[in-house]
């Protein structure tokens, strides 16, 4: 068996992989049973209209065999549609958009399609957390920048005070620089970043002749007066910008695992290049639903019953109310402009928590497993979206989701309120 | 733009990489429409328990959010138990099965999971045209052996008559040997290995410390009196064999894309490394689905009534009537063992052909194209089955696909009865 153990190890560009914190993070609520405000998606069921889809499509004999390995024609073709509009292009739906097992795979698709060994990306943190061990696994050399808060004295903080520092982007940029991954709204801040910052990004992008892979995911997510916009947009963007998105969030049904990226066709080469590789083509029932509830809401873009329209309407409760209940607790939340998380600082608490009973390197870990072990109620440690050098910037935060059912939320609340109680008795 | 397009070519390991066949065969399908033998999947619908079983998951509201990234709970439980059976050993569903975007990945999590810098991994042609790219792009260097015919001059040839050369094969395996991949039924020829075949393979893998990644995607379609054997159940094999199976095949809904890898859990940690970074985790309602229509197998398993024995009886008489109808036809058909394919011999039919008319560099290329665009029947050139040094070997062929309707097969026939009897005038 040493033998065996010795030859088969991982191969080195592999080496230091390790199990990602949301395996762990799930065993955990398996093994606690806590209250989860962990993973990002509801707890409550998806639109109807949308499990209707795959329904019909089930009923059906048509849509069961292999479909184009680029993209079930009848999908990529409402892709084309929605975004020529949003983005004010005509976009070619065969050349020009790529569906993927999940925006995961996309992100995997464009960071591996794209970087070369000794490459330089450029990654602002927080970040999701596979941008980093996809840039090294493709031979690139990640360089990191941390949104930094501007206000720290504010009693609510909002998303919006958390800036990059302008001359510190820029010193980032040079001539080993493949790429800059923008992630709006971003995960877990919530930040949702405005037309001058993406402005000052486009530039440097263009002026260093950099790619920019804009994952956005949560675009559908973004509450008043904040705005969505895409840096495709931008003048001078559309030849460098691949953009990301999700039929999971979008549509809350995470569990399809559908993405899908679309940019200028040279670009979008290279990841069909890896797609082909990797896994050729995607889920064929899955893909015609999906391209069915594109349809629908084609027909009803930018009106009130556009789902695009309601999502942010129904999560904007939850957020007051999570903001709420976590300030009344002790917490200092950050107001999200985006997403469905908030990240909130939990140190004023302290005193109460025991956190030498875990062992964990980062105070942020040892915090969120007490929790979920002694007060049951559970939340992601946001060290896991920086870089190692910049973990002590997350060690103060929890992040919780808030797409849960009010009666979850509400019983979340009931949990802090009566722990906080019962210490101060 | 000539800026963009030189910073922004494929990453060196990539370098080489062009659109698959498969890509241009199905838009040659889509641009002449003819009769479509080519694509490995049956025009026919699915068995109803199987979509019926999508069709209750999709009704639901419980299977639509992200599941367990290395395999849905039920799935992988189910998956276990099937395979605890069938290789007379108990499978941990946690650490010993993953589930996979179609075996497709389940190739490429094993190839890149395992294969380092300057491996050397044994490919047996003509081999499932993955396999290659997936083995360069890890850095490692395939040593590529063919099965060849033992008998030439017989009217009807079988897969069983191509074999290995067992000197050959044997001074393939050195110290920089890392794998070998096997694949039983074999793609495109449809041999299905004996047991004898098996042992000497298993044999040189024990005494070299290799790795037999075993890809048996066609496991439930052989021909009696042949007899499926997984060599993960000879003895000395289970610590050094990952075993790859595919819903798509096994279910008759390739458009699926779920598959899945058995092994043991130190040889699988590597491939979930590879998938929790460019997945992450696969479709919940699709995964949901599978679990089910295994469960209702479990029950019935050796049964007239299991599908996994009904599927080979529905395949034969579909296999003899291509078989007469290539032969007289003026075709050398290989009859196989297994799978869905038939190979077939077209040069007596040279003459007929104006290969001049296409401009590829293989012979089989030009045949198939010409035959798709003028007579109106494609098949597959099997040279992209075999490596660059030994094309020579599949150019004098074509794959035909007969998982298909009676009546498609029919015209099949007619098409090609039409076009002899126009020739003989």
């Amino acid at each position: 068996m040493a033998e065996i153990q010795q030859k088969f190890g991982l191969p080195k560009r592999y080496e230091g992989s390790e199990p990602s914190v949301w395996v762990e993070y799930i065993q955990l609520a398996l093994d606690y049973k806590p209250l989860n405000l962990g993973q990002g998606f509801p707890d409550y069921p998806p639109p109807k209209y949308v499990t209707d889809a795959l329904l019909e499509v089930a009923k059906g004999t048509k849509h069961h065999q292999y479909t184009r390995d680029f993209g079930h024609p009848r999908l990529v073709e409402a892709l084309a549609k929605l975004y020529s509009k949003l983005i004010g292009r005509d976009i070619d739906s065969r050349r020009e958009v790529m569906t993927t097992l999940g925006a995961y795979e996309a992100l995997y698709a464009t960071i591996t399609g794209h970087v070369d060994q000794g490459d330089e990306v450029i990654i602002i943190e927080p970040f999701f957390d596979c941008y980093e061990p996809m840039v090294r696994y493709a031979g690139g050399v990640p360089r990191f920048i941390a949104l930094k808060p501007k206000n720290t004295e504010a009693k609510f903080l909002s998303s919006g005070d958390f800036v990059l520092d302008k001359a510190e982007l820029e010193g980032l940029f040079n001539t080993k620089t493949k790429a800059i991954i923008l992630n709006t709204p971003n995960n877990p801040l919530g930040k949702v970043f405005t037309l001058e910052e993406l402005t000052f990004i486009a530039d440097l992008c263009k002026k260093h002749n950099v790619l920019c892979i804009s994952d956005e995911v949560y675009e559908w997510m973004v509450y008043k007066p904040n705005e969505h916009i895409r840096i495709v947009t931008l003048p001078g963007m559309w030849e460098r910008t691949i953009t990301i998105g999700s039929a999971g969030k979008t549509f809350s049904v995470t569990g399809w695992k559908l993405g899908w990226a679309y940019g200028p066709a040279n670009l979008m080469y290279n990841l069909l290049m890896v797609h082909q590789n990797s896994v050729y083509t995607g889920c064929t029932p899955i893909q015609e639903a999906t391209a069915r509830a594109f349809e629908k809401e084609l027909e009803r873009l930018g009106s009130d019953e556009s789902y695009f329209v309601s999502i942010s309407k129904e999560l904007e409760p939850k957020r007051a109310f999570v903001a709420k209940f976590l300030q009344e607790a002790g917490f200092k939340p950050i107001i999200p402009e985006g997403g469905y998380f908030m990240m909130a600082d939990w140190t004023p608490l302290e005193s109460l928590v025991d956190l030498n009973a875990e062992t964990d390197k980062y105070k942020d870990y040892r915090f969120t497993k007490w929790m979920t072990k002694n007060i049951g109620l559970q939340g992601i440690p946001p060290s896991v979206f920086y870089s190692e050098e910049h973990k002590s910037l997350g060690e103060n935060f929890v992040r919780y989701c808030f797409i849960k059912e009010d009666k979850n939320l509400q019983a979340a609340a009931d949990i802090l309120n009566k722990w906080k109680s019962e210490k101060k008795q």
